[in-house]
């Protein structure tokens, strides 16, 4: 058997941490680490499409995940090429075949882009109306605790730095991806783009994030046809209603042993003690 | 005296929070206060810019100070009325005169925007060059830490739903604008339409957010002309390399009786204690 397309891409990235020197209330001089931040330009077949600031993780995959998620390419078998050069700090994506109507869809985002600034919401509206979530699948409450204590071990640039949002993604309690970006949404579209990049299919896996939970993050994971939503922080009422609407089973403030089932009560199968039994 | 010229706003702004029910771990049905997330399209002279996802606590401040920190328009004498309409979910603003390059610049941004996505940064960078904070100005130990109580004792939609952030003007340790918003650069932006509106002069004012210090919420400060930037979050590489480059006084992982003075030590003056003297 063939092995399934990929496209060509370079592997770089920056690293996560440096360290400057801050005095704190002591008046102590500290080395203190903070999270990389970097401009990233992105480029389809020569065209300038975005500047992403990034911690620069995994910048292929932000690249391939902005364009996946923001619907300026339809599958991975359109980018022949993603090539990164972090001396010019741009990312250079060359397509198999001209992408169709490009400069149109770059013209309707204008209007609509931003960080609760804008979004490409008008139309990603219309599109979760024909998203269709898997209903044969659960998600147990010991899983769920499993995936929370999952996150508290793993090493991060937010324990050593803070500034960064992680997103996580799992299969049950197991780590597939683990994305940390000074942007959430950068964070997200890693993911998106390396789930494209290694045929990952979404629609049984459960998505962790350390951000709220917002009308985009709940589109964006929809979008990637992935049915469980975990968050540690809040919701906001749009993220809520389009959860609702799109059926995802979301969880949020969920840290420890504690969460908050918001919808989708129907994915969740809480855990039965002996005792309940008897 | 003649008072100084103010556009025709309207007031208006939604419910900050709403409840929803969500079951928690022990199966309990709670009521729970969930943060407002609120479309608002922002149309000038009829021509639609951006779709900014708000809160809706002050949402002509927000539509009047995204267009100054987008540098849209150039002074607040420019802009004739403000009317936002919440069954349409818009607001229209009227020019005085027609604004000049609009289309221009509206172009310009295609390429330049979003959530650690984006941002005006190319032009921005341009003019943090020529941006000269006040040195005459000096930031106590005392000031900071009333400050930080002052924040803390503030009644918010963070306490009661999380999933925002706030941003504050202080005038020394006094609070004049305390604005939260679901995307942190809405409540920035909306600090920076308010000061518009009531002719706050930032140069010797206090600016304290609970995000993070990346690039873009040090750009938008110099930009104010704000010399004290404090946050409860931590910083980015390239928002301490613009802080450094601006010399603005830069505080960070600032809670209670604790902080990190990044940059800008020249404006901080710290307490001393009587025995010091001694």
């Amino acid at each position: 058997m063939d092995a399934p397309y990929r496209p060509k891409i370079t592997r770089t990235s920056r690293p996560l941490t440096t360290e400057v020197e801050a005095v704190n209330e002591r008046g102590e001089a500290l080395a203190t680490p903070i999270a990389g931040e970097h401009p990233l330009t992105l480029y389809v077949d020569k065209r300038e499409i975005v500047t992403l600031m990034t911690l620069g993780q995994a910048p292929e995959a932000l690249a391939i995940g902005y364009l996946r998620n923001q619907r300026l390419v339809r599958s991975i078998e359109e980018i022949a090429e993603v090539q990164v050069d972090w001396e010019t700090e741009s990312v250079a994506i060359t397509a198999r075949k001209q992408i169709k109507g490009l400069k149109q869809k770059m013209k309707k985002r204008t209007v609509t882009t931003g960080c609760g600034q804008g979004t490409v919401f008008g139309d990603l509206m219309e599109e979760i109306d024909s998203v269709k979530l898997r209903d044969d699948v659960t998600l147990s409450e010991d899983t769920l605790y499993g995936v929370l204590d999952a996150v508290r071990r793993h090493e991060t640039v937010y324990k050593s730095a803070g500034a960064v949002h992680g997103c996580v993604l799992f299969d049950g309690p197991e780590i597939i991806y683990f994305i940390e970006d000074v942007g959430r949404h950068n964070a997200v579209d890693a993911i998106a783009g390396q789930m494209w990049l290694d045929r990952v299919d979404g629609s049984d896996k459960i998505f962790y994030t350390t951000g709220r939970l917002t009308s985009e993050m709940v589109i964006k994971a929809a979008q990637m046809q992935i049915p469980f939503l975990v968050s540690r922080s809040g919701l906001t009422q749009m993220g809520h209603r389009i959860a609702n609407q799109v059926g995802i089973t979301m969880i949020g403030r969920a840290v420890g042993k504690h969460y908050l089932l918001f919808t989708g009560h129907h994915r969740f199968t809480k855990t039965v003690m002996p005792t309940m039994l008897a």
